[in-house]
């Protein structure tokens, strides 16, 4: 073991800044130096090798225009991680192993059975277990097979579908005979989710026609949604729902930056109008909530990712230190793929 | 039979006064006369008697916040009847039957068996089958027994809770268990919610106080909600739902008031936190897809009405020329209880 010091990224102060993404400075996470921990019968320690980088974690910092749980001063980024066994005294694992689990940002984590999930290196990349196979993969399959009922021929619609979540979502949408229609940020994501995912429509948010490119996209209106975006985008999709439509609601990116002081149109009474008369209904989708749901997620999933069914895309970049600075950029959605820092 | 002439209230002209509640002329609404229609066999002539007057009526007559489908120009106002044979060639029916059916805003009708159901007036009077034995009170109890998953102890909301289907509600929801908060305009209709129907609390939305009133009231936060108001009473109740709370959406009489020019903050995003977050489920009513449970409706609460475990008002007003008039009044809330226009 060349390195026994065990780094890790803390929550120094919770971001004062402002409601936009961006709004969390160096100094709002720290990085310290703790000692390895001891393991103790049943636990084993993992050497963490692969980190997560997700938008969450801009949200567990506090301040943000959420209601999810935050982490507390000095406590460990959240995280889920691929890592490998170094010492066990868990019969179940051995040296070398290749696991996953919610082990932090930090080089090692002691942790027990029950948290960790043994990964097959041979069957996918260990990498997978932080995108497509892992916690942004269940968010889709949630979204997409288990939360809505079915309607195949019916229009789907996922936002930020060029993402990590999205971009299987749509294709897991496709899978099941909907018509899909996607909608990210740019040219290049567009092309990307029309010429590489194969879905029915691409629509460009950024683009100036976007009002116009939605209603050709949607000719027959929005049979269910999947959506992680919220703001104009959510609102431009609203007057488009057809009756009995389904929304899985599993964030609200667009909050980022938005200024609470902001005067607009209220529209909230719209929304109210498309539940009462079309019956909308509107699914919260909080992925804790569904952790029971893996095997069953992996079981539907894992083969159609290994036969090459499903495509995926990952970015990796390299080093610990980058972390802070890979969630900023998350949020600016310059990524490509699923966004994977290795120590 | 003294009078043989048919009269009737058709739609004249769609309002384009503005987004209130008054905004119909009285030009929009036309008296006419038309001849007694002829009885074919399986038909009966019903003389109408009592006339329900109801919030959706201004709904119909178009340009109104609404996705409700409109009346034809020409058509006679749609409304809840009560009346009396004249005429029958149904084996089902004899003169002098009392019925009750959706004949409209006319002195007369003629109608088929299925529509129409006989009344009991030894049971109750004939005009609980405009009101609380009708399709308002199907409306509370959908809202209060059937639309909700129960959790007696919790906290049950009504807004327009001295209306003809919140007095009916606050009470169910009293006999199922719950903790009943009532939310009324003016000192006299919060007196009644409390002292008549025996709510747990009365809050006074026009009360400068309603904020702190409304925090008062809600120490253990809202379970359920039945909302016709929708607004600015709605989104006081917002902050206040808890985890896996529903709420039954039936209208929005506050969009009638509401200047759609306004710049005011947008409560959608926060109304995505709350589904997202606290799993919050919106559950739209609409009353004509639940006729089919009347039946039951009728076994559960028309006991209950005829025992006097259920109170219940209803306001009078004399003169089938008075129903225009009546509607404006509706909306102006000066009426106590389930307002009923006599021919």
């Amino acid at each position: 073991m060349i390195q026994r010091v065990n780094r890790q990224i803390v929550l120094a102060a919770r971001p004062t800044g402002g409601p936009t993404a961006g709004d969390f400075k160096p100094g709002d996470l720290a990085f310290v130096e703790a000692d390895v921990p001891a393991v103790k019968d049943g636990e084993v320690l993992v050497r963490n090798l692969m980190f997560s980088v997700d938008p969450f974690q801009r949200t567990v910092m506090g301040n943000a225009p959420s209601e999810t749980a935050t982490i507390e001063i000095g406590e460990v980024m959240r995280s889920a991680v691929v890592g490998i066994i170094e010492e066990t005294r868990n019969p179940q694992f051995s040296v070398g192993d290749h696991v996953n689990g919610w082990l932090g940002w930090q080089d090692y984590a002691v942790a027990g059975g029950p948290g960790l999930r043994k990964l097959d290196a041979d069957a996918a990349p260990v990498s997978t277990a932080l995108g497509v196979l892992g916690h942004t993969g269940l968010t889709a399959w949630l979204g997409v097979v288990k939360l809505v009922e079915p309607t195949p021929g019916g229009t789907f619609v996922v936002t930020n579908a060029a993402g990590s979540v999205g971009s299987l979502a749509v294709q897991l949408a496709k899978l099941k005979g909907y018509r899909v229609v996607g909608i990210a940020g740019g040219a290049e994501k567009v092309a990307y989710l029309r010429d590489e995912l194969g879905v029915d429509a691409a629509v460009d948010y950024k683009a100036e026609t976007f009002a116009a490119d939605l209603d050709r996209a949607l000719p027959e209106g929005i049979d269910r949604l999947l959506d992680s975006v919220g703001g104009s985008t959510f609102e431009a999709l609203m007057p488009s729902f057809n009756k009995d439509a389904q929304a899985v609601i599993m964030g609200q990116i667009a909050l980022y930056g938005r200024q609470s002081t902001q005067a607009e149109p209220d529209r909230l009474p719209d929304l109210l109008n498309l539940i009462q008369y079309r019956k909308l209904q509107l699914i919260g989708l909080q992925l804790p909530d569904h952790f029971h749901a893996y095997p069953e997620f992996l079981e539907g999933v894992a083969p159609l990712v290994a036969n090459g069914t499903i495509k995926y895309r990952e970015e990796f970049v390299d080093g610990f230190d980058q972390l802070p600075d890979s969630l900023h950029k998350l949020f600016e959605g310059s990524n490509q793929g699923k966004l994977i820092v290795r120590a």
